[in-house]
């Protein structure tokens, strides 16, 4: 039997791939769990993702002339019950504030006092919140369309967690907009849902397929949800962002009415959309190896990591040559990490590999006498190490970036096609998931109709992803999803 | 009698200074109240405040090498038992979870369901979760210092509220760092405490008195609390930051210890520091006037105006050299609105006047035949106005938005200077405040042993702000606050 090559992460994907999803943010240092039921604390290096993502999104989204605003952590339970098909979706699971205030017990020890005459739940998402304020500020329709974003943490007590992909809470933007009628509705929700398409691939370099949700799947008080869905390594799919046209749903509920051109009254029709911190789970399931992350080069806080490898006799000469190529590069605009901790360099080489830094460059005394160096992409690994003079390399850098980047785009549209199958009855179904295969499954959405199909779904825990608008809404996408 | 100038706010701050304030902050469309008791909502006029001040103050900590990570809004409340210090000082008034459902009852109304074992609290500040993590994540002296920080919301179950100054949640930065010794966190309380004033001259334009806390007046737990005080245009001070040192005290009740660089075993100094939307209810306070607010360029939305005063006759010729004057400035990197609203001009300039836009560009007719503008300062009023061709004006642009700054940041160091008394007496305390003259007096640090002290204090509600440290630690500044 030949040995089995050593990865850095264990398992690996194939021996157990939620375990390795584990493992990876760990040795990425990403993200750990807290002594808070199902919330995690994102550390400094999965932070740092997440601002770079909320950095390029918000440009875009300002662009599109969006106003970010913030409105209260807690809503009034009062507002929950405004919106009963809303409600029915959502407020099982969340945090009740019931008092305000903690005083001593006999023992000295802290409990609740000052019990609320009406609790607040901590927002699981703020459309009621938001209705509210926009029945006030909107009266006519010159106050529309009326585009209002908001960055923040939400909350849902999960009883099954994993970090980024669910967490009691968590960390997303919050779309909510206003429109005079439908087709301004539907219009933003396929606007953002494009936004996000270019999100994906361009910066976080996957693809994955958009499409509108059935009926059964869409947000609750929605008319229509569209979502981007997108697969992982183990062949489940991720929902990585939806948009919803809301309809007069919450208009009605919360009363937003406008004057419209010819002095009318009417509802508004409102929209949300979002997409949180779930997007970097997906983002790890979709690129990482068995050695651990690997990072599209526009999101990472560190693109490239220089590795001053130095000997007694040549510290100087090395640490300042690695030291010109930094600036060199950081000249460019290129995010550098000079790694100068007091450490073995294999055990740093690991650890650039393991945080999945897209370009790795080592800089020892016979790269810094021919004043050349020697890099390796993360991608590709040892096989891609070549050796260039400082000004070829710093020239080449932003390239070599962008290769990565569409290598990981192309491998997961290649992943992505090679595991959606087609089939055209339950049949199928129950083929390609009782045979434990992994993908997707596109039939003809006629056989949501088919009563065999709810036991098929159920015994192999399958959902219905989106109707992808590529195939006209003639077929459907069945899977096991995150 | 002379008439009186008509004012866009009304009260004006001589009538009635808290009314006159919360008139501003309506008439800016900065914030409301929400129906969330004690919390505000921050519309996108305010958003963007705060907004630009995490931008700025950001890069600056990660100069510093502080890393921004994400902790769990909820503390376990068995942590606020640890520290019983800090409990004392923070712990009651607080917004209680303690139930993780809601259910519906007999009538069909939603009610708290899923009772907690152990409530949770919504974060009032976060040293002791935090303080939980280094524990884990300090081993060794090579750890330190860590330098850590937080951009969020936090809660604190507030009786008395007003938008942005004192609310049930705002939002801040937090930083907590650890250090090896008391001396390193001595040199972070400094370096922070420097870069607030730096923030607040440069960015925000108005200085104030950097000091230390008397014990009274420390955060709960603190060894020593600095602080950077400002004055408000009533008179009253306004702690715009501060920053901790709190000694052995978290390390000790999170029990977060390294292993030195003798292989013994010592508890880390650590530190805290925040400033948060409150500084925005100081900056309203100090620079507006009675026509309504006065932004700083550096912090403004918009830095520049622009107004097209079309006729029938004229509109595209004015709308096309407006754009072409908004071109020129956005292309220097000036945050230009070019304000082509159905609006009469003079809504539109009064609504630029109280939203505080640092310049007032005007064009019509006149200056679109002559390629000139017609610019008014926003902090010198209608007497500032000038006409120039449109290129010295773009080249003088960025000139005008300094010297906007300069006279803000001038005009409050006057102020400040012009109300700060010296005193050497209790009764020259009694004589000032008794006499409701507005300002900070400064008295010897002897004084606050004078046990005839207290109930002046208590009878002009009077506290102390801090011990300059210009003046070397003798002398004290008393005043009311915010």
């Amino acid at each position: 039997m030949a040995k089995k090559a050593r990865t850095a992460i264990t398992p690996t994907r194939e021996e157990n791939f939620p375990e390795w999803y584990q493992q990876v943010i760990k040795a990425a240092d990403m993200a750990e769990n807290s002594p808070v039921r199902g919330c995690m604390i994102v550390k400094p290096n999965g932070w740092a993702i997440w601002e770079n993502m909320q950095r390029t999104f918000d440009v875009w989204l300002k662009e599109y002339g969006v106003q970010n605003a913030s409105f209260p952590l807690l809503i009034p339970l009062e507002f929950m019950n405004r919106e009963a098909e809303h409600v029915d979706g959502f407020a099982t699971e969340c945090a009740v504030v019931t008092h305000h205030r903690l005083e001593k017990d006999e023992n000295g020890k802290l409990v609740p006092a000052g019990k609320l005459e009406e609790p607040y739940i901590v927002r699981p998402t703020s459309e009621t919140i938001i209705g509210d304020s926009m029945s006030r500020w909107i009266q006519s329709y010159r106050d529309l369309p009326m585009k209002l974003n908001q960055w923040g943490n939400v909350m849902r007590w999960e009883m099954r967690t994993r970090m980024f992909l669910r967490t009691s809470e968590f960390f997303w933007h919050e779309g909510h907009c206003a429109f005079e009628d439908h087709d301004g509705a539907t219009a933003d929700c396929m606007h953002i849902l494009d936004l996000y398409e270019k999100f994906f691939t361009e910066v976080m370099a996957f693809d994955g397929f958009k499409g509108v949700k059935t009926p059964d799947e869409r947000f609750p008080g929605a008319n229509e949800t569209y979502a981007f869905e997108a697969m992982m390594q183990d062949g489940k799919a991720l929902q990585a962002a939806t948009t919803h046209d809301l309809g007069t749903t919450f208009a009605k509920g919360c009363n937003i009415k406008y004057q419209d051109r010819d002095g009318g009254e009417q509802f508004v029709h409102t929209t949300s959309w979002a997409f949180s911190t779930r997007a970097i789970g997906g983002m790890i399931m979709i690129h990482g190896d068995d050695d651990g992350l690997i990072m599209p080069p526009k999101l990472a806080a560190h693109q490239i990591v220089i590795l001053p490898m130095v000997k007694d006799d040549n510290e100087a000469q090395v640490m300042g040559f690695a030291e010109k190529v930094a600036a060199a590069l950081k000249a460019k605009g290129i995010r550098v990490l000079l790694d100068t901790r007091e450490m073995r360099t294999p055990d740093k080489m690991w650890d650039a590999i393991k945080k999945g830094i897209p370009l790795r460059v080592e800089i020892g005394g016979r790269e810094a006498d021919a004043e050349q160096v020697s890099c390796v992409r993360r991608d590709l690994g040892r096989e891609s190490k070549e050796t260039l003079s400082v000004e070829a390399f710093v020239e080449k850098a932003e390239g070599l970036l962008q290769a990565v980047h569409d290598e990981l785009l192309s491998r997961s549209r290649k992943f992505r096609d090679d595991n959606t199958h087609e089939g055209s009855s339950v049949q199928d179904l129950k083929d390609f998931f009782g045979a434990g295969k992994i993908g997707f499954m596109k039939v003809p959405v006629t056989l949501l109709d088919d009563p065999a199909l709810e036991a098929v779904m159920k015994e192999y825990s399958l959902s219905t992803r989106c109707m992808p608008f590529a195939d006209g809404g003639e077929k459907v996408i069945i899977a096991k999803a995150y």
